[in-house]
């Protein structure tokens, strides 16, 4: 790691970065909230919602999480979805329902859209980025923004599953992964709020999530896809994805089994897990974990209670790493949904194209 | 189905089969009792645990089903582990340290231990029984009896997964199932009582059941395997499982997918299960459901709350049949862990041969 | 107890009396067709529900207990609220939103609405029934439909929590209770269907539900209430209530504590829960329970889980009676709240007036 | 508040302050390491624990806590329980089974034992102390010592439902309250670990915790009660606890009714929760919060899920204030019940007892 953290700082010079958030009143929107309270680089100056809660104050609005409210986000009263007013970055934690056009019309009025929605993730234009996987990835910027005839731009953080799976595969990417089986345990926060009811959620589980499996076959090949003249070419694996929910309030934990071209050792795929790094990590990104891919060698372990809260949500944990007949080797992962697979995600993709602007 | 319920009964002409229980005081002995009560062809009249709970009187010691305990059994004395004393029929629900001793003691001494532990599971002379999926394997009886020079026997029923895993897969062998692949969220129940911490339990997800896994990937083979000349070929299958404990009282669901010699179709599929019947249905035995796979169409089901004590208990609930990319076919199975994969298995075992024997 | 179960009849001659299901599709809706399911009185022949289910097969709406929905209610359209059309005897579990002007239409046109809704209940003129407790409370019928004009009727059950501890207090009549203080742990089912979000209810207490307290205040004096001269005089009592919600499916528990005008011993009270019987016990209700109070002496019960499905939940289960310091005694009680606390009190008090009316 | 954080360092200086933990390898001896882990004052030099531990690396122990094990703990030998070897100051995190005998030989042999257990809390020459209540009651120790014959001392805290209970009354003492009820919710972790199996607490209320309410009842007479003539007269009030367990993981709920010797508004009642303030908070003791008592206006508050972390776990939330009917007012607070009402607890009595030997 060549950076310490706020070293790589876009802002050193002076003022923090202001940002908006479009869906500020959402589990989402909270969630980026609460990220960006003290954040080094970035200040919370603009939130815009639904008509619903628009000329309220935010602090009237229930905050439905545990993390406190600052002060001076409260006080601030919500404006609505009015592109073109607010400040140049923005993150996006709308709903899939209004994401599609709204993004776009932010994007179009100069916006820099970092946005957590599905909806633009497999628009060939639009970066689907972690990066500490594909940073190459926003290579497709200059295109998105020729060929959109887009002043601003729109960067998309992938599902909430398929990005602990993918960190996981592209540390092992090397050894030509071709055919992956995961199955998903997924924690109700993942289903925002009100989300999933209260008795559908308590001793049970649901083996059920709409779209879930579909975004998670797709979106990985993209993720792992390798950015070449002016697109991105999909990786050639094949994904086989069941989503379950479980009665978690934070963490996806995925069983997971993985084939590879030829014969690959535990102890290189440990090996792979542990020196995985990338861009955020040798920047020092405020956000980046030390490691992005945490081996627990405990054999009961990770588990959501414990661990995934640990180095702020923002590591993926892996464990149990051993044999699959059909596959050839197989591990658990876990990772915090609305941190790493959600709001966090954003803000690191965020940190990055701010780092490379500054930087250029 | 050519029987109906207890018109099979090899009781008929008169007195109830008297059982005895090993074990009696866990939570798979209160199981069986509870399965037991108002049995039309089985009575208890003898139950058997450690030192520390014998010469108690049973309703004296902690009952922790919501079923009532019969007044009967509650006034009955508890035993010690003595061989010979009790009924011919004794279930075991004896804990794995000790059930490999006992069970021989109790077979050698001429009883018909008809047992859930899984010390003799694995033994090529023991019958892992399903009565739906191999009853013929109770071929072995006669060569096991001579063999080891047993005046009685030992019959097991498979582990809490691998029951109605292969339930299924017994639907389908016709098709030649090669490669299965399985993800388990397993119920607390399956650990016994007091079994797993609260503080494990709550909120949480356990990746990891000590035995569990191997379990399920040897069971699974054997239990499909062929008897021929005095023993059970196992099924070439290759299975690979991952097991997790979830916060759920009872019902092991499981992640499941298949790939078969040939190409099935699910239309192909959905009738294999539909139409799987087996001995327990043709004979109308006590404890038989009345379709051992009941296959659900809406898309977020089986669910452990709504579907696990259907049918008393003894079915297994499938859903979400489609296509895997990887193996060719997937599902979502729902068994009862301490009903069709515990003690309810065991009954459904004695039951068959029980009316195997009143019919020679 | 004189009567036996089904003596009692007023269907005896030949026909079941038709009911109808106002608010069909609801939680309670769905209670109430699973409670009626071979009631051997009563038989669901019509279902309303409002213009969003209205015009629907009922089995094409989500089911969401875990108790099988008959075929042939499956099988019924879905009909408008319109009163007038349905049969004379009508169940509401009408939200409270519409519940007030759409049950005095049904009574106007005609219907004895026996409904579970909070809107009527406080109505000088509306019975609030428990017929453990207050049967002679259907004297104001006569007076209702004089003075309303009505031609029908409203009787109401009361709240989920007010119903238990009515029955317990009502069993302590003969001491003269003078105060009561009461915090509930109201389980999940209490707030419907989808109710309250996941995030809300896992791992977590509420400690805060809507017009709870207020209800257990003041339908309690009501219940214990003197009917007299064509009213109801309230219970001098004096009522404080703390409600809370906790992670439970099914089961309201209470923390009780009772002071009584002179000194009473808790054998006399226990004595008292014990003889405790009422009219549905000495007609032989179908839904009466064999005690309305079952007293349990394990110091650790009773407990949701394990107790409140007995006596198919229209029993009152309560222990660990002992000395307040305060008020002279205090217990704990649980209540099933979708059984004896919302559609089985309803049922059950249909009974009672159905048998009334046949033998007059 | 008159000090800062840090300045009023018994340690300022040199060195910290060597700990040593009795009972390290529990719930609560984990929760002692966490808390101490950063500590400004306090360094853990030595661990000790019964037979079956001692000898073992402490990071080879199962550690069950999110928080990380620091490393130079984990690198520790466990000691036994042998007194005179280690620091002279102690937390006793020791199982009441052992805590008697050991806490009085670690006092015999000089050392200050600062003890979560409940041995000694009612012993009349032993502090049953909480900084911001009753600190005038450390003026036992000099007597405890001659009276016991001691080198060292015993200072306990309290039960950890008394602990946020006495808080509230002790801001509202002056009002002089004379009846408290309270019925307590209590979290999974106040059992400890393996604490309470997880098929009692899904899902379930247990309506008993032994030896609970006495607790309650008594120690919060003793922590009101005022220290003169080298004894602590217990305050007068009468205290009714029920105490109940519910499917929560950290923080006890309690439902609050207090009545007091004259009228008393909730203005005067608020404003008193608002001003109550201690030695912590005006020596600026590490562990303190800034506040005792946070008062929380959504009615819906507070909650344990959101609010029991905040401030450390050192706080009480209180929530609801209103009218009771019987006793005057009552309230709802919740206390996290490891943090403020056991390891955190004790971890504050240190400090203030080392911030006055440091300033005598």
């Amino acid at each position: 790691m060549s950076g310490k953290k706020g070293e790589s700082s876009p802002a050193r010079g002076g003022q923090k970065i202001e940002v908006g958030i479009l869906g500020a009143t959402g589990a989402v929107g909270q969630q980026f909230i609460a990220l960006l309270s003290g954040h080094p680089w970035f200040r919370v100056s603009w939130l815009a919602a639904s008509e619903r809660s628009s000329g309220k104050r935010y602090g009237d609005l229930p905050w439905r999480l545990s993390a406190p409210l600052d002060e001076d986000v409260a006080s601030m009263t919500v404006d609505t979805l009015k592109a073109g007013v607010g400040p140049e970055l923005v993150f996006s934690a709308l709903d899939s329902s209004v994401a599609g056009e709204a993004e776009i019309e932010f994007a179009q009025a100069g916006h820099t859209v970092v946005s957590n929605s599905k909806n633009h993730r497999m628009d060939p234009l639009v970066p689907l980025l972690i990066p500490e996987v594909n940073s190459d990835h926003l290579a497709l910027l200059p295109l998105q923004r020729e060929k959109k005839g887009w002043k601003g731009a729109i960067v998309t953080n992938p599902n909430c599953c398929a990005i602990p799976l993918a960190m996981t595969l592209a540390a092992l990417k090397k050894f030509h992964p071709t055919r992956v089986m995961v199955t998903t345990l997924q924690a109700l926060s993942g289903a925002g709020y009100p989300g999933v009811p209260s008795l559908d959620a308590t001793a049970n589980v649901i083996p059920f999530i709409d779209g879930e499996e579909e975004k998670i076959e797709k979106e990985t090949k993209k993720l792992l896809g390798m950015y070449a003249n002016g697109g991105v070419e999909f990786h050639p694996m094949t994904v086989s994805a069941t989503a379950t929910r479980v009665p978690v309030i934070n963490g996806h934990t995925e069983s997971v089994s993985v084939g590879f071209e030829k014969p690959v050792s535990h102890e290189e795929i440990l090996a792979a897990f542990e020196k995985f790094c990338g861009e955020p990590q040798k920047l020092g990104l405020p956000s980046a974990p030390p490691r992005p891919i945490v081996y627990m060698t405990q054999q009961n372990r990770p588990q959501p209670r414990l661990d995934v809260e640990k180095d702020g949500g923002m590591s993926v944990h892996v464990g149990r790493l051993r044999t699959c007949a059909i596959l050839g080797h197989k591990y658990v992962l876990l990772g915090h949904n609305t941190i790493r697979g959600a709001a966090g995600a954003a803000i690191l993709n965020a940190e990055l194209m701010e780092h490379q602007a500054a930087h250029k």
